[in-house]
């Protein structure tokens, strides 16, 4: 998607492969930095705080985290390198389902090379694949709810279609399209007038930061508002559809996304809003019969006690507690299939009850 | 309550009774300040930019507020002073109806002095009369809602009781004691023990900034979350009621209180958990038959766009938005009667069915 004009994605191949290059997503929006990944370590610390974030996105630059290993490892430690880093790697994020996806793909195909050079590869060969199939993938979700929009616009009489989302499944978090955000685009290169409401996502703001900088930067027309005020926006009528990402899914269509996503899953049944999760089917956990089983990670506390933003000075944050109280920072929350209108995945658009019969069986 | 051991008050009156003096609460938690409110276009700025907040203590400022005008008028012109004054006043927030009903009582006691000197005598009684009624009614409240504090007790066979709440219903919103917070203070000072979810409250962290520091202050244990995540805490298990005050209360019970209520009380409804929101019976507005018919205050969009707080050279505040993303910021939404449990009223705890039968005959 584009920034000031020009084509941009979230990570990429350095020359020789020697790691990749992925935007600095905390800096955002107030800079646009980018940064190398060239070993698994620094893959796996860029993933745990969230310089890179985003499941898709995750799964991608793990993937080429394990390759990482292989490439630097010396020909005799090249199956423990790869087994280490894939501990590592996977441990970054708990529940991020993604990121134990590539890092098994990889792993897999790495395996299956006989020599050493052999086994680099095909690590390499994976990870690439793993990018290349994420890309398709997004532009395909894109296409599936692009339908959903039109609908919508039809149901509107030609007006502006109104989509509200959470946190950021952005081109950000997905290298290009994004999940939530891919329908978005595909509508609005098509001329079809669509506004997002963008809720902030405490206690990160990637809402506020990530999905609010996208949109603008592709010239999609936005209005950012606290989390609170999503309920309001849909019992006074002002939403024709709630688009969100996922960072896990059970078998049955439970599903683990940013916290905050629950509530706003509430509000869309409680007023009528149909409630979409967008998401790559490598973000469905089949080992998983209901969404109980997905651990949710406790981040610090210091997550909600600063704000971070742009100052007077230039990037800094704020205390907005006061010095003694401490504070508790679940970052996912797990919305029942029951409130879950459908998902717009790669092979389309699938009520819950129906995940394991059109999705599972691919 | 108490700060670092020492009683205080939201407002008191000067020496003389030359206006009141209030606690600045842009301020807090970084900052115990107090300002001194000595006109009505004082007390009208105050209300406006939230120096006072919170029904109950916007309606004492603004009782006094409407004595100020009389104060200081020459005695031809007392009439129109206090006239003049109730406008401006009431105008400050539209949401308040304890604003109104304040304005529209002192006016009233004024109207029946017979001499510009009883006027006043009488604006300043009718004053004083609302700070005294605004105490004894939290008072009660607090004891109303101690026994649901007990039962919760009782349930949990004596272990913490875990309460959450939202904004601040403290006694920073109504002089001492609070709403939503004077049963908490009620169990705390008996010996239960209590232990307070705060939610942060975006975009002005009422919760972050002054519940927490109400509680700290007083010695009742808390954490502070970001409002994304009380519906995770409740489908967990950790939350045993919710308490929230309100701003305006329909007959029917639907009730406005600060934005992003509603979604708390849906998953409240969703989990079982009980909603009760603590409110004195002046903060229901008869006239409405339901809450379609609440006026809702759009704010202004840089409240979203910055965050305040302390920072590294004091206080301060940081934009979390793009330079260019537009923000929306309704401040209040309005709860279904249906989602609320009860209200705990200076009358007793009350269904919904039971309110004008309960509590409108008095």
């Amino acid at each position: 998607m584009r920034i000031g004009g020009r084509a941009w994605r979230a990570l990429w191949e350095r020359p020789g492969a020697d790691g990749v290059e992925v935007i600095d997503q905390r800096q955002l929006p107030h800079r646009l930095t980018t940064v190398p990944l060239r070993t698994p370590a620094e893959v796996a610390a860029a993933i745990a705080d969230m310089t890179v974030r985003g499941a898709p996105l995750i799964g991608a630059a793990a993937g080429y985290g394990v390759y990482l290993a292989a490439r630097h490892a010396p020909d005799e430690h090249v199956e423990n390198a790869l087994a280490a880093a894939a501990e590592l790697l996977a441990a970054a994020r708990p529940t991020a389902v993604n990121l134990r996806w590539a890092v098994r793909s990889v792993l897999e195909s790495a395996a299956a090379g006989r020599s050493p050079r052999e086994k680099r590869e095909r690590a390499l060969e994976a990870a690439r694949r793993i990018v290349a199939d994420e890309l398709e993938r997004s532009r395909r979700i894109g296409e599936a709810g692009l339908q959903l929009i039109r609908e919508a616009a039809a149901r509107r009489g030609g007006g502006e279609v109104r989509v509200l989302t959470h946190c950021n499944a952005g081109w950000l978090a997905c290298i290009d399209y994004g999940t939530a955000t891919a329908p978005v685009y595909a509508a609005h290169d098509r001329g079809i007038p669509v506004h997002v409401w963008v809720s902030e996502t405490r206690p990160r703001n990637q809402g506020a930061a990530l999905t609010a900088f996208e949109l603008g930067g592709h010239g999609v027309r936005h209005t950012v508002v606290a989390d609170n005020a999503c309920g309001h926006l849909m019992r006074r009528g002002q939403v024709d559809l709630v688009l969100v990402g996922a960072d896990r899914v059970a078998a049955n269509g439970d599903t683990a996304n940013k916290v905050g996503t629950y509530l706003k899953a509430l509000a869309a049944a409680d007023t009528g809003v149909p409630f979409y999760v967008a998401l790559p089917s490598s973000t469905i956990d089949w080992s998983l019969t209901d969404g109980d089983g997905i651990p949710i990670e406790e981040r610090g506390g210091d997550e909600v006690r600063f704000v971070a933003g742009l100052g007077p000075g230039g990037p800094g944050r704020v205390l907005v507690v006061p010095e003694g109280s401490p504070a508790g920072n679940p970052a996912f929350d797990v919305t029942p299939a029951r409130l879950v209108t459908a998902f717009v995945t790669e092979h389309g658009v699938v009520r819950p009850a129906e995940l394991r019969e059109k999705v599972g069986g691919r």
